[in-house]
């Protein structure tokens, strides 16, 4: 599935040999939507075919795209002004949305750098992966660099747990700072327990107050994500798994996956759903019941995570019950890859195959992190 | 409907007696989900209000409500460090969220003080309206105040179509600037027509290049908002109505109508759908196919206003499909008020009754609308 369909699928209508760089507003038979690009999707991208190169296959259109990628990235996906990097470029390369309250394009490009480094043994590219780490250091501790959107201080659970996820790459790309990293790591962790995983109400929330209460009073602060939180859950196991088997650490992400699957999983039609409401109230989010794909990505890889390590037949059971939900309803049978958005009863919403949010990452990387599990399984 | 049901909701469960002004994050029957503010709605309400007062029953607890809601917008919904208006408040009026690339929170205060003057008789609020829309316009003039979403330089359609609305009812209000808004409006209509109504497509677009060039190759600038522009299809006729008839303008807002009805009619379920795509192509926006309550709301008013000035019966008949198909699906019967929020197929995808965007605004502005389309038609 992965490298018969999935990769060749981005490489064929996504990779742009004339700019540089990948497309990701793709119709469902891969014809050309959008033809801006997404800052995002560069560093994605590069992650996941520098992470297939060195771990499935090296196949040289998998460096091709690799090489092109980190050139459109230092070529164009910075702003000169302040070395901050956009969101969103036209084809060539031209800015045509820069956000300047997050710091995501930053992380993904992270990722990106330490897998290509790793890959294809080019150290100088870990060096600008960690540069660009403490630069968004830099950012996150400074204020007034990242504009909130709310003036009401908040704690959001998305950055503790993509910084959890992209400095355990960079770690690897980079073992002499392993000891700063992993510390950096036990902060993150730290946060994620201390503020979102609230026993009081067996619920991963997504935000909460800087003194860590609920807002309980509020639309955002009732909101879960169910799929972001079962993320964060195997990105928990994957450092517990690295730790040799963390109790701990093991502890905190089977109870985040616990909790978050049973509020996610969709008993009438199957699935992950969108949002759910902590309190059980209407939900605010119009579109809160849908399935998009990227949650079931997650909560596939967790389970089977889970089960690897725990061996509690529940994960196994999970993990089949996620992977026959995909199979039935999001395969793309005649065009290949998947299909991203369907309403909650599985019908299909819009058949496109990529957006600016949707291209080649979270099934790629499903696949490859499910094979590195089921290596580790047959061992 | 309106006098019974609808204004009395939002003033029995949405008016913050305490602190002042409107809330409007209410569940189904009324509980409060969400105790922050809308700045939107404070404006929005005022003009709903002041409207019912003016145009139906001069009842006390509509003079209160619009009483506490200007003191709440004076008192709180400006930022003092540069006289921008904020987008969401604690409920004691505390800021908590302020865009900066928007002017509709001025709008909407514009639209209320307008028509808390004419109703109360309170010429200064004319005059505030007035120095408010002055000061918008200097917004939009002036380069580095309302910094752009996007760096590559585009037209909205969303800009001119709601200035005319306001201007229109400012001018109601101040009729010795009669003049000088008029020919605001002009220019308003003017750029409607000739940027985003495109015989070439039969559509009304959302946005284009400032040239007047489609942007085909972009989510953005093939999406069709159907029931925005029939929205901007009355404002226009409207306009043509107040001008005797016009009949120029009248068949640019039928034109308007027309093919935006066509476009956003769903003909297996009824309803206008959100978005539609210019060419037809899958669409962006995942959640494109739910039926909110305003697109029914602008058709129903957009339709009867053209039958009215017309005669058509294409019109009266749309007028009553659309008629029909709300009060089969958007009416809560057990709760009062309408629902907001219903998947393609009608099933009710949140059964809330207000968010930061729906509050006491389209519906009962289709009743008022629609009274006064009636009477004349009565005449």
């Amino acid at each position: 599935m992965l490298l018969e369909n999935v990769l060749p699928f981005w490489l064929q209508y996504g990779f742009d040999r004339t700019h540089g760089g990948v497309y990701t507003g793709l119709d469902r038979n891969g014809a050309l939507l959008e033809t801006d690009k997404s800052v995002w999707f560069q560093g994605r991208a590069l992650w996941v075919y520098a992470t297939a190169y060195r771990q499935m296959e090296r196949r040289p259109e998998y460096q091709e795209l690799c090489d092109s990628l980190v050139s459109f990235i230092e070529n164009h996906c910075f702003d000169p002004s302040d070395g901050r990097m956009y969101f969103r470029l036209s084809q060539e390369g031209k800015p045509v949305v820069k956000r300047i309250r997050y710091v995501f394009s930053e992380m993904f490009a992270i990722l990106g750098f330490a897998a290509y480094s790793r890959a294809f043994d080019r150290p100088e590219y870990a060096k600008k992966a960690y540069a660009l780490f403490k630069k968004v250091e830099g950012y996150l501790n400074e204020p007034g660099i990242l504009i909130p959107k709310f003036e009401r201080e908040s704690k959001g659970f998305g950055l503790p747990m993509i910084l959890l996820n992209t400095v355990s790459e960079l770690r690897e790309a980079l073992p002499e700072k392993s000891e700063e990293l992993t510390r950096a790591i036990d902060g993150y962790i730290k946060e994620i327990e201390i503020f979102f995983v609230r026993p009081e109400l067996k619920v991963v929330v997504e935000q909460c107050n800087p003194d860590g209460t609920l807002q309980l009073d509020h639309f955002e602060g009732r909101l879960l994500n169910p799929g972001h939180a079962i993320e964060g859950a195997w990105f928990v196991l994957t450092e517990a798994q690295k730790r040799g088997g963390d109790a701990e650490l093991m502890h905190l992400g089977t109870t985040m996956l616990d909790w978050m699957f049973a509020r996610g999983w969709d008993e009438d039609y199957g699935g992950i759903i969108y949002y759910r409401d902590a309190l059980g109230k209407s939900a605010t989010e119009y579109w809160h019941d849908m399935k998009f794909w990227w949650p079931q990505c997650e909560a596939a890889i967790a389970n089977l995570l889970a089960y690897s390590m725990s061996g509690k037949q529940e994960y196994l059971h999970q993990f089949e019950q996620v992977d026959k939900y995909i199979k039935t309803h999001f395969l793309d049978e005649e065009h290949g890859e998947w299909f991203g958005y369907l309403h909650r009863d599985n019908s299909l919403s819009t058949p496109l195959k990529g957006t600016m949010y949707k291209g080649p990452f979270h099934i790629p990387r499903m696949y490859l992190v499910a094979c590195e599990i089921l290596d580790g399984l047959r061992q």
